[in-house]
């Protein structure tokens, strides 16, 4: 999408044709800087740090770590060093995993001396993948906010409420529950996105609000609390979130706040959509709330808030009473009979499980 | 309650038997401070600058504010200006206009000799009536604490969730939504206090955890966004919050985000009870979501958040992407039908226009 009128991506290759650069996601919203990585271990300190973040730009980074552990030497041993490295980054990530596998995969039949350009190619394709997937969603997702804008009066923007970053930040470019709505704005249909701040870590605040605002999409920063009254009283027309992973039978699991958000919709009669890529629907999973774990994080995340001072430093300060416990539960899961639909690269269908099994007929 | 063992009210007389003093609640909860307020103006500049804040603290301060103008200059003229004073200082404040009425229509039977003393007695009446009222919502509330207690296993606490600050700190002592738990807590009940934080002014964070804390009450703070999770796992018990304005059909106005913790509440059967003295009842309205105001602040509230650094200062940080707009709406509606009952100085009723106008035949 664009920052501020020039189009841009999360991760690209710079002029020299081997270094990586991706946006450094620890300094947003308040300084924009973007990073070079030279070797796999530069990337694999950048997975590490947060500079980038959302499981699919984490993947497309972790490829191009490998790529760049190719360009300094592309022995086998050393593929299978910068493919460990960077696999411990993040242990339990399912994404880069994947894209790992697949460099591994890829590269393996190819002799060494193939392997330096090689794995730029299949890295650079990992990537455009994912943007294409994240365009398929868009694409799909459209048609709702076409259909709402059509019922409005003349002028009236469609309200879409979203939480945390399912934004294009989080993935290579387009994002997940964003790309219908940057889809709408570029093609004229009126938007305005309620951005929740997303506390703890006000992805929300920070990230969205940073890449709706550069875009140029109308949009509003609101308090966690605030959408059940927004929608009763009809200034939200359509919620869409993302999701982290969703189950056979249609539950999502997503950022701490989405169920609240979901029982407002339904209250309400608001259209509570989630738009997601199909690898992370787990189809081992029907019982969301009862299977999946969440995890519990540093109480730090809730007490320690950083932003910038009056002097324009970045700051952090402590905003609970001194010796009070603080839980940080990272996820919740919205039981599929709050879920209006799952926007998906394939289509559109109902958060059930027949819904899910009538689009992806073979993942069973 | 207690702070650290010691025995406090909000407010009181100092030795002196002239000077009121307040806890400074602007530097709660990262120092504890007393202010002294020796004139009308003091106690007029307290209210505007928040150092005592709460319907109830700040009739009360007031109340004390017209005591100070006497103890000064009893006049008749005199006791006019300080109560034009002090209404000037929150026009829309209800409590406190019914405070300062009190106190002019008792003086006003008094010879200017006579108005010092009388004025400070009136001021300590209705600081205890304050204590009184919140003393029985205390006990009528502790009833059902103990009957979840009752079922639970032996030893462990019953979890309750509350929003915002309905604590002894917005009140002389006791608070409302806090009253039954002091009192289980005091009586050996084992409780256990989830306190959302309270997005944008954090009054949970702050304000709940450090009476709670400070009284020894166990507790843990939660982003507001958590206690839809902590439902569904069973974390949960009851919901007390406290409430600004109630309708004659039990709907209930309170602070920003009660509504998704009600719905919620509904969703996994949890009892979701509202303490409140019944003069916050309004026997005027029935429709509390199309009849309600609701009152927008300055989005800096949400922007900018306070708290102490590394250092030990206290610093405010902008925490929202720069030139993204923010809206603070202060309040939302929760729904009579959602309310499992509301807990009253006079009893517990249902939270509709039956169960209210049994329990205040005479208030119809």
């Amino acid at each position: 999408m664009k920052i501020d009128g020039k189009s841009m991506r999360t991760i690209w290759v710079a002029e020299d044709g081997r270094t990586v650069e991706v946006i450094d996601q620890t300094r947003l919203p308040f300084e924009f800087g973007v990073l070079q990585l030279r070797s796999v271990e530069d990337a694999a300190v950048a997975i590490e740090r947060m500079v980038v973040r959302g499981a699919p730009l984490i993947g497309a980074t972790a490829a191009y770590g490998v790529a760049l552990a190719m360009a300094d030497d592309p022995s086998t041993g050393n593929l299978a060093a910068a493919c460990e490295r960077l696999i411990g980054t993040r242990p339990t990530a399912v994404n880069l995993r994947w894209a790992i596998d697949r460099m591994r995969m890829h590269l393996g039949n190819c002799s060494p001396e193939e392997r330096g350009k090689a794995a730029y190619a299949r890295a650079g394709e990992i990537c455009n993948e994912d943007v294409e997937i994240n365009a398929s969603i868009g694409r799909n997702g459209l048609g709702i906010i076409r259909g709402i804008a059509a019922e409005k009066a003349q002028g009236e923007p469609v309200n879409i409420l979203t939480h945390c970053n399912a934004g294009w930040l989080a993935t290579v470019d387009w994002g997940t529950a964003t790309s219908p709505v940057y889809m709408a704005h570029d093609e004229g249909t009126k938007v305005h996105v309620w951005v929740d701040e997303t506390r703890p870590r006000n992805q929300g605040a920070s990230l969205t609000a940073y890449e709706l605002g550069h875009h140029g999409v109308p949009h509003t920063v609101i308090p966690d609390n605030t959408g059940g009254h927004l929608m009763q009283h009809g200034k939200v027309d359509l919620v869409i979130t993302g999701t982290d992973r969703t189950t056979a039978s249609g539950d999502v699991c997503n950022k701490i706040g989405t169920y609240l958000k979901a029982l407002a919709a339904k209250d309400n009669g608001v259209p509570f959509y989630v738009a997601l890529p199909s690898p992370t629907i787990d189809f081992t999973l029907f019982d969301g709330v009862a299977e999946i774990p969440i995890e519990q994080r540093s109480g730090d995340e809730v007490a320690k808030m950083t932003g910038v001072s009056e002097d324009g430093s970045i700051q952090t300060v402590n905003i609970v009473s001194k010796g009070s416990p603080v839980a940080n539960y990272a996820f919740d899961v919205t039981p599929a009979r709050l879920v209006s639909g799952l926007i998906t690269e394939a289509g559109i269908c109902e958060a059930s499980q027949a819904g899910i099994a009538a689009l992806f007929p073979d993942r069973q």
